[in-house]
């Protein structure tokens, strides 16, 4: 019983607020930087700059189908007074020009052709028509830069194509490609170690359970949120509550990944467990043993040999949401992401009143229907709340709650 | 110079709003459905709901350290007047309990251990004291139901547990896994033929370009959104302007994929050599020839045996302005995603005023900064726009433009 009785005690301690702990847990561990190649680049993290090998497109190209011209042949053509142009030709598509735009002269180009010498406008063949063979009439004028785009005018020779720290969209993909960069120096994934513990837990292929097993819930969620924070999950399997196992698991994850996530149990015994275990790791060793968080107060940060450990409350809903929260922060970090992707989310209006104590964060799952944000209460042992649930709301530390109708940002799961 | 003089008329031919297009264009062709391993299951659709097999947890458990106890033993107890209680035992985690509570006794209980049978609620160790060897005092008194969960409070045996449809979260993962459902039954990922055509355009991978050509920016980009959509990507390389080489390559796609998408060229005359190869591969044919959109009008939707094939505009930017719109909803349908995921998105006020003309849905690039957007304007060729740019804008058809200050919502890029 010693176990419960210290309970109440060790529950204050060193107790940090979400604020502190996402601007002063900030493990200084990047993965190394690697090379990917292009196909397989999306979502990675560049590690440094990505810039232009040389101007983009490369030459003069005509955005519209129509004639290259010289512009000031154009100025003041209408459709009543005309300007007349020779053609001289016409751009073959892929191709360099054989002919040179002189004046009072025109050559036809498709969309993406490339401007011919002396051209300095593309006017639209909606705004021709042909006079006789070999003539055109221009009824509108151009100016010059009109209907192309300057060979210079995507990007200039060495300029920036993509930043390091954000990860690559489709477009950066693209620009990527059409500079000719057919691999980019990329952060690795960071390697998370998911440790699963607890004597009722039991592997999720187990067909029938003893009364008081539960199977593992947490750690193919957690993966899940470790691949969306652009990390590589490596589950270790269930460690029993014994603090000379857990002790060589961690040790051992410690060795080998990035980032170390451990369910730290769900009973404050089981939680001590985890603590002293994660203590004797090395330096310089636990930054907080819990957060002002609900639900997710039992949350036990970490630094070991440089690698963090983040010891998630030993419920899986819990766990998910302290992941979400502190979790996924550091494994971007670690990943060199200092530019992460937006989470969807949506302004609504609150269905029923949302109770909280100040000096606490609240996350609050919500369905949401119409722009109407109903709070789903129950007790955070639940995952069907989770599953219920389109996203959340967060009561900060100095709110008492939210009453009904307040307008809230919901934090929607993708 | 047949094909520049055909322009201005075919441009207008069956051109479809965008609410029209999508409301409109909607393949029957699903994806076969497959037994995917849960660990492989994240943002996969599953093509039934999925329904707990028995009840979850699967006994009645507590969700604090404490004490089970029947309730009605702790009414109107307080600190001045506690109830004392019988210490019978303690459960042991993940075991069935050894003892019952009778009237007058307690059994100590960790986190998700089993209540034992007798108990209807659980005290916090909080709210006891040890009174002597054997004796608790219970200083606050419990409802049933206190402190625990029931056998079937997170799911009764058949409920669903996740629905049809919507790609599976990291939560839906979890609560399968509690469920001890190893794999779902999910449609296939659509396999989605990417088809670059254009006599300029050469491989990525080309180290000096010649003038006029450009490396293939679109390809790598689509790949990216399929994925986005659930889709497996099937990059079939780049084809010549020439109609049987086109129709032979789109033959080919809609005999081995799903969905078929191609670029289709940027000047008239490539766009229809496409339109004529997409015609020739069977019925029901050509859906739209262009659709009221900037950029993106140049737009070809079709459906062969089945397949929805997508004529995307030959230009990069263009192209990805239109995949979003209107080909990734082709992808997430034909997929069986009847309930897509949110995307994130921002409410900003407008730096400068959006000029459009009515008729025309405009979707206008910007960059977003403490809470404004700047719209990046330039040729629709321009690829470096879009990696300039935070998300973008829509400017519906009833519309002529947005004045500077407006309230917008901005579509995010991730």
């Amino acid at each position: 019983m010693a176990d419960l009785a210290g309970a109440a005690h060790r529950e204050f301690f060193a107790v940090r607020t979400v604020a502190e702990t996402l601007a002063g847990f900030r493990p200084a561990h990047r993965t190394t930087v690697e090379t990917v190649a292009l196909d397989d680049a999306q979502g990675r993290v560049p590690a440094e700059p990505v810039l232009a090998p040389h101007e983009l497109p490369g030459f003069a190209r005509s955005t519209v189908d129509g004639y290259a011209v010289r512009a000031a042949d154009t100025y003041g053509a209408s459709e009543g007074l005309p300007s007349y142009l020779d053609v001289a030709g016409a751009v073959a598509m892929g191709r360099a020009p054989e002919v040179d735009v002189a004046p009072g002269v025109a050559v036809a180009v498709p969309t993406g052709g490339v401007l011919p010498p002396g051209a300095d406008a593309v006017v639209m063949v909606e705004h021709t028509q042909e006079a006789m063979a070999g003539t055109i009439e221009v009824v509108r004028p151009a100016a010059p830069g009109d209907g192309m785009v300057r060979a210079d005018e995507d990007a200039r020779a060495g300029a920036e194509l993509v930043p390091a720290g954000r990860p690559l969209r489709a477009q950066d993909l693209g620009v990527l490609a059409a500079a000719g960069a057919t691999s980019v120096r990329a952060h690795a994934r960071p390697r998370v170690a998911i440790v699963s513990t607890g004597d009722e837990v039991v592997p999720p292929a187990t067909a029938a359970l003893e009364v008081g097993q539960v199977r593992d819930a947490s750690a193919v969620a957690l993966a899940a949120l470790v691949r969306d924070a652009g990390g590589a999950p490596d589950p270790r399997g269930i460690v029993p509550d014994d603090r000379d196992a857990l002790h060589a698991a961690l040790r051992a994850a410690v060795a080998e990944c990035d980032v170390v996530v451990v369910s730290a149990g769900s009973s404050v015994g089981a939680r001590d467990e985890t603590a002293a275990a994660v203590a004797a790791l090395g330096a310089p060793g636990i930054w907080t043993h819990g957060i002002a968080l609900r639900p997710g107060k039992p949350t036990l940060l970490a630094e070991a040999c440089g690698v963090p450990v983040i010891g998630l409350p030993g419920n899986p809903r819990s766990a998910l949401v302290v992941f979400r929260l502190v979790g996924m922060p550091v494994v971007r970090l670690v990943g060199g992401m200092t530019d992460p992707p937006p989470e969807p989310s949506v302004r609504a209006r609150l269905e029923r009143d949302i109770p909280s104590a100040a000096g606490r964060l609240d996350v609050v799952q919500v369905a949401v229907r119409d722009g109407v944000a109903t709070p789903l209460f129950g007790a955070s042992a639940l995952l069907s709340i989770l599953t219920a649930a389109d996203g959340y709301v967060v009561v900060t530390d100095d709110a008492t709650g939210l009453p009904a109708g307040t307008e809230v940002d919901v934090t929607l799961y993708r």
